[in-house]
């Protein structure tokens, strides 16, 4: 990303040693001015606000599926996706002390779920506890208490915690998927970009079939299709669709013109570049 | 339901006067036998091992969308829907005294999820603490300390709390689908039932329209449709689909016969009669 410089401020859900901080040392370098808040919303919240420049969140594991906080909160929000980072995420559990007694695991509630067949093997009759973050888990865990923390590596450096064990997430290409968020921004087009949008469907039978024709007749690839209540009806839906292509493109153009009569509504979230693990 | 007997256990996500409690009285009746226990995939072990006959599991919110512990423990499970309840959802902040500072606001995380914009405008500097279900979350504030619950009324009886605000979910026709399980259940159609499946599709393009393509030929409402990572390959997905119409109907076997030509792989989870509110 040749325009962004390290003084554009990039708020990401923190504390310091997230996998969202890994993620934002990624695609941004180190050398980059970073605002850890508390929650997903609330790094949306940073950029409209204009407090930052640019924000990360996650938006999918490949294991435990999509971070709805993330896609709802695009419900209310007109920012862009400008950039994708992959990040591999290998869970570790973290202890003060090799020796101590474990009578909880904490962590965030993804992690947990990535982690839960591991952890019915090695610890069927401890307590499990969500908090907000893995990070904030290792500062807990850091307090001692018997509680251990599953985290990354790098929440260990920082927390000051031995490594009880490794990789244990139960799936082991663990990926997750992070977007990098601006206002108003436009990408030039790579050749090798994704686009994201939401449907409004109709409430009607073949609503979704009828949305996803387009893609086929032009020969669109979807990676994704993921639906969402709509929050304005019970049991009608929007879906969030990310598919090959770049909104320059003619086919791409082609194909939300043919979707903007079929369905209700059409939101671009963004075109950006494809990102590899 | 004809064939159930009040001597045929029923296990559900509990303590006693969580959601799935009131579901299960709603469609057992209040004369049941029911054993509650600590987790969703643990009602599914239940039944699998024999110790109940019937389990009763959270599936979708209207507002939140679906109970991914749900739809994932299918992956390994091989029992049966054979019924549906729909129950509306309506929270309370619970507290032991009106009076009372409140420092915390615990309840599961789904509810959390629901009364999200309630919180941030009525207790925005509060801390949220996710536990295990609401009625945990009652117990916990049953204990006093500055801690309220969000949770229903029957809990608010249950665990002897105070009804602060009631009716605090930010969309208000808020309901929530359950599944009555079984093993090897068979229902008889109805004229007014749904079918549950999860299809596994080639991980190719244009392989969920392909899925869907039978459903619109032979003109079947789809009520829904969920992607999960299918944990066998990042970033490969199955699709749970429901359906109006029961696996006896013809309209559906020449659907299904179609699904199984097209797709990697069709598990069909029940046919059972479809629920009103």
């Amino acid at each position: 990303m040749n325009d962004i410089e390290s003084q554009s401020l990039v708020a990401y859900l923190g504390p310091a040693g997230t996998y969202s901080h890994g993620a934002l040392l990624k695609f941004f370098g180190s050398a980059q001015a970073c605002l850890p808040v508390a929650e997903i919303p609330d790094v949306f919240t940073s950029v409209e606000l204009g407090e930052s420049i640019y924000g990360l969140v996650p938006v999918e594991n490949s294991t435990q599926g999509s971070i709805t906080a993330t896609l709802d909160r695009f419900s209310t929000s007109n920012l862009t996706v400008l950039g994708e980072v992959m990040l591999r995420i290998q869970h570790c559990l973290l202890v003060t002390d090799k020796g101590i007694e474990i009578n909880k695991v904490v962590s965030h509630q993804q992690s947990l779920g990535q982690c839960r067949n591991w952890l019915k093997k090695h610890y069927p009759a401890v307590e499990k506890s969500s908090v907000s973050s893995n990070a904030e888990a290792a500062k807990i865990a850091a307090e001692g208490k018997g509680i251990a923390a599953i985290a990354g590596e790098t929440a260990a450096n920082l927390y000051n915690l031995q490594v009880l064990a490794k990789n244990i997430e139960d799936i082991h290409d663990n990926t997750t998927r992070f977007w990098v968020l601006g206002r108003n921004h436009q990408t030039q087009s790579t050749g090798n970009d994704k686009t994201s949008i939401i449907i409004s469907t109709h409430n009607e039978a073949g609503a979704l079939f009828k949305a996803l024709e387009p893609f086929q007749r032009y020969d669109i690839s979807l990676s994704k299709v993921e639906s969402r209540p709509s929050r304005k009806e019970a049991w009608s839906y929007s879906f969030y669709v990310d598919f090959e292509g770049h909104v320059d493109d003619s086919q791409v153009q082609a194909v939300l013109a043919q979707l903007k009569e079929n369905a209700l509504g059409v939101k671009i979230l963004g075109s950006y570049p494809a990102a590899s693990v």
